[in-house]
Parts: C-alpha cells; structure tokens; sequence
C-alpha cells in the first residue's frame, strides 16, 4: 500500500495529524529514566527507555511518530542500536515511524544511505520492522540524492520527506537567498517535480516523495502548499519552534489533509512547563500523554481550519 | 595542536595531500573479504576487514584517510561500529581521519551530530580514537550547523569541511541556481566569514572550518580558490568522479598548500582496472597500495604546479 495511503488511513483512525517528535536529551531525562555518570551503553540505554515510554504514552492518541536520528548518534553505535530498536517498538504499537536523518549525498553514496534508513534488509538478521515508514532527506544535491530513496519507496510502501523550508530562522542566510523566487521556493520546484510519476501518486492524491515546510508565516505556505498540490508535507516547529498555528494551517490542502504537523520539546519535555508540572507532579510520561492529546486536538484543528 | 597545523604537518611528512577515501561496498570487495550471503554482522566485519587491509596498504603513503560513513550505515549499527573502529586503526597507524557524514541540521540538533561525530567523548567506555579529526557538513541550516562542530572543533585541535561546489554534476540544478552569483559562491562567501574568527586560524594561515570544493574546471576553482584564501579545500572527485589534473590544481593556494584531494574508487577498487588486475594478479590490496602510490605522486603534481 502507497505510503501517502498508509499515512492518510492512520490520520483517519487517530483523527489528528499530530506527530510526536522524539529527541532524547540525556541531561533533560526524568530522574527515573537519568542514570548517574553513565557509559555510553547506558546511555544509549536510557534513552532508549525513555523513547519506549513515550511511545506507549501516545501510541493510541497519534498516527506516526518522528524519531531524531542526531539525538541517538551521539551515543555512536549503541544509539543507533537505539535508534532502529525504537522504530521496531513504534511499529509493534501500530505507529508509522519517520526517521529524521537528514541525509544527503550524490548518487552513488545516496543509494547506501538508501539501504541503511529505508530499503527492505537484505539480511536475515535485520527485521524489516526496524526500518522507518519515511526519512527526511537533504536534497541539495538534487535528483541523485532521492533517486534510491524513491526506488526503495516504490517497493514497499514507504516515503520522503526532502528539506524546503526549515523551520529555524538561522536557515534564512541560504534559504532566502536568490532574490524573488528563493532557494526555498526553487527546491520547493524540484521536490514537487520529483514526485510527481503518476507511479509516485498514492489513491489520496498525494506523493510518495513529500517535503518538510515550516509553517514560517500564513502567506508564505499557502503560497507554497498552492504550488505542490500533490505534495505531504511534514511541518515542523509546532510548540518550542513557535509555529503559529494560522502558519501551520496554511499547509494543508483545502480538503484538510496533505500534511502532518509535529511536535517534539514542548510534548516529550512537557512536565518542564509548570502547567503540566502542576497537574502531574514528578509524573514526567502523564504529563507526555496530557500534553500529547492536547496536541492532538491542536492538529486536529489547524487541519479543520484549512477547509473554512 | 590547530587541526591545519596538524594536517600541514602530516601532509609535509609524506609529502603529498593525497587522501585515500573508504566507501567499502559488500558487492564489490575482493573474494577472500567477500562472505557468502552474511547477515548484516557478517557484512559489517567484512567490510571492516577490507578497510583494515586499505588502511594496512597506503599507511605510510598518505597523510589522511576519509572513510564515507553512508557505506558503513548501509549496515545499520553494526557498520556504524565499524566506522568508529576502522576510524581508531587508521588512528594507530598514524592516519589522520575525516569522516565523510554530510551531517547538517539546526543548531539544537546540530549540537548532538556534533557530540556523537567529533567531540571529545564524555563517556569512560568510548575513546577519543574513535573520533575523527575532521568530518564533513552540509551548510545549507546556515551558520548554526556549524557553531557546535566549531566549538568541538576548537577544544581538539579538530576541524570540518563545509560543502560548496560538489562533484556531481546533478548537483547543478541546485548549486548553479541564483544568477551570475549562484548558490555555490553564497556558500562559499557564508563558509569564508564562519570561519574568519582569529581564534580559528592556525599557524598555518588555514582556518579549521573548510569547504568541499571540486575541481570542475580551472577558471572556476580559481575564483573560489582566491576568493577564500584562509579556507582549506577538500577536493573530491580525483579518479572515477574525472575531475581533471589543471582544476584540481587550482585549489592550491600559490604556495602549494590548502587543499587535500581524495580519491575513493579509482583507488580502493583499482585491481578491477586492466592495468592493476595485469600487474598484480588476484592481489586487490597489491593494486590499492600500487595505485595509492601512483595517486599520491599526481596529488604531489598537482600541488606543485599550483606554484608555477
């Protein structure tokens, strides 16, 4: 089944196109998950304990999660152990899962990136479970860097997301760059045509090749999301990034789908606020749920406000 | 000790910039390192074996090695154990190691690709071998990509390769967009001022923040050559990316230094050239430690003639 197809069919289950983020931060985990001076195979230990108390916390209340492969990387090997164990449990509780990697490089190395974060394992000792739905991918080498990416994708109901406008201001010196019609605004070009192979195209009308969009200002995405009509896109920045919500809204199609929006911080470190700290005392997981469905309703609405 | 300093040192001490790129494919390596039908453990240690006998091959050859980590994630977390350790052997054999990640994200990622690919490791069970002395990234998150490689980079005497004009020529549509100034001249203007502080400088007159610029032609190496003259070049492309000798040799500075040149394939995989596979028969390694030596007797030409 077309990835697009899977995606649209978990929002229509979970009724929101919320997305969890998962960014484990060894220094920010709840006392009871925080080990004391640990190696960096307890580390990785722990956060992984962390992500799969997260996962059952919004299993039932989102359609996918989106797991940082940085925020496993730095514990080396033994994160990304990690990093494809947490898909593998997100999978087992009926989760889409999206790898954000990032990657990105000419062709001949892209297609091992390709069998690394998202092609069918061709080894026995490697369940298939553990490769996510979807990654990010850095597309600044153009059409060589998603061309493996888009033959895995086609074997087996999997998909992309390719950077077009990120969500940290930072970005700006290069993605506004090129006068009028930006870098931004060019790769949103490329990315739309790259998806476009009606082979490419899931029964929802939308593509197995999708980009990430921040929600920078209402006007800019609509702009955008005009242009790519068959393109998912995954919004970033909601919560801690301060996406506003008519911005975020401005990225679905006027059907109140073709894109998820996600939250990391603001849900997975939600006992950090004192609203959540005071409902849930040192309960860090009550206050992920609470802020997880809170979320959920958020989503929910921008999605709806896209079709008045 | 300043990472170009370091690399100025080693590059003196074999006198040539050839570095000799690791991108082990499992299809391709010679038959007594090749398993039959391995699982993804098996598949990872044997592609470790093959980068041990290449770092064995050209040890006392080259100044650096640069290992592609794409080749080694297509392994999941047992090739990235691999990288690590084939990145702590070319360290005992007196290698420096650039590891080939592309990473870029914003800052508050950033921080943790920064952690888990070049800082000083803050866990007693991972040694600071296993780092390696510089890594490549990918700019286009603007400066806060870099800050956090820049402050590890600084407390170790470590260093980065920000990519400006790639070798593939797919890579045109994106880095020839923007007009007479297109965005491969921004990202070498924004790499320029990153790395322009006083305190990133080495002896040597050469920043720890680099570009990877490849020699497409000469007129254009030159232009970004003298326009960045504290920067040090990583060239790739050498051998099977064809870049040719005269625009290789128009990243050197006039006094022959500042850049490294790689070569991956052309080397690594020589003895499937008729010319290698003639002279030395069955033995793969023979042809890498032959071709290594011819490779870093062209990279010495190259360098010279930038002098002329």
């Amino acid at each position: 089944m077309h990835y697009a197809d899977r995606l649209a069919e978990a929002i229509s289950i979970r009724n929101t196109p919320a997305v969890v983020g998962i960014d484990p931060v060894l220094e920010k985990l709840p006392p009871r998950f925080r080990p004391t001076a640990p190696t960096a195979v307890e580390a990785a230990a722990a956060i992984e304990r962390f992500s799969f108390a997260i996962i059952e916390a919004v299993a039932d209340l989102v359609p996918a999660i989106k797991i940082n492969s940085a925020f496993f990387e730095a514990f080396y090997e033994h994160g990304v152990a990690a990093y494809f164990r947490t898909i593998a449990h997100a999978h087992q509780r009926g989760l889409l899962v999206i790898g954000d990697i990032k990657r990105g490089d000419i062709g001949s190395t892209s297609e091992f990136y390709a069998r690394g974060h998202l092609a069918p394992p061709a080894f026995a000792d490697v369940s298939a479970e553990r490769l996510p739905d979807a990654v990010t991918l850095a597309g600044y080498f153009g059409f060589s860097v998603v061309a493996p990416f888009i033959e895995a994708a086609k074997k087996t109901g999997r998909g992309m997301y390719v950077l077009v406008r990120p969500s940290d201001p930072h970005s700006d010196q290069i993605h506004e760059f090129g006068g009028v019609r930006p870098l931004y605004w060019h790769m949103s070009e490329m990315v739309k045509h790259w998806g476009a192979g009606a082979d490419l195209i899931g029964k929802c009308g939308l593509s197995c090749v999708g980009a990430v969009v921040a929600g920078r200002d209402a006007a800019e995405a609509h702009t955008i999301r005009n242009n790519m009509p068959h393109t998912p896109f995954l919004v970033p920045g909601f919560g801690a990034q301060g996406a506003a919500a008519a911005a975020v809204s401005a990225c679905f199609r006027r059907a109140g789908d073709g894109a998820i929006v996600n939250a990391s911080r603001s849900v997975i470190y939600a006992i950090e606020q004192p609203r959540w700290k005071e409902r849930c005392g040192d309960d860090a997981i009550l206050a992920v749920r609470l802020a997880a469905e809170e979320f959920a309703a958020q989503a929910r609405d921008m999605a709806r406000a896209a079709t008045q």
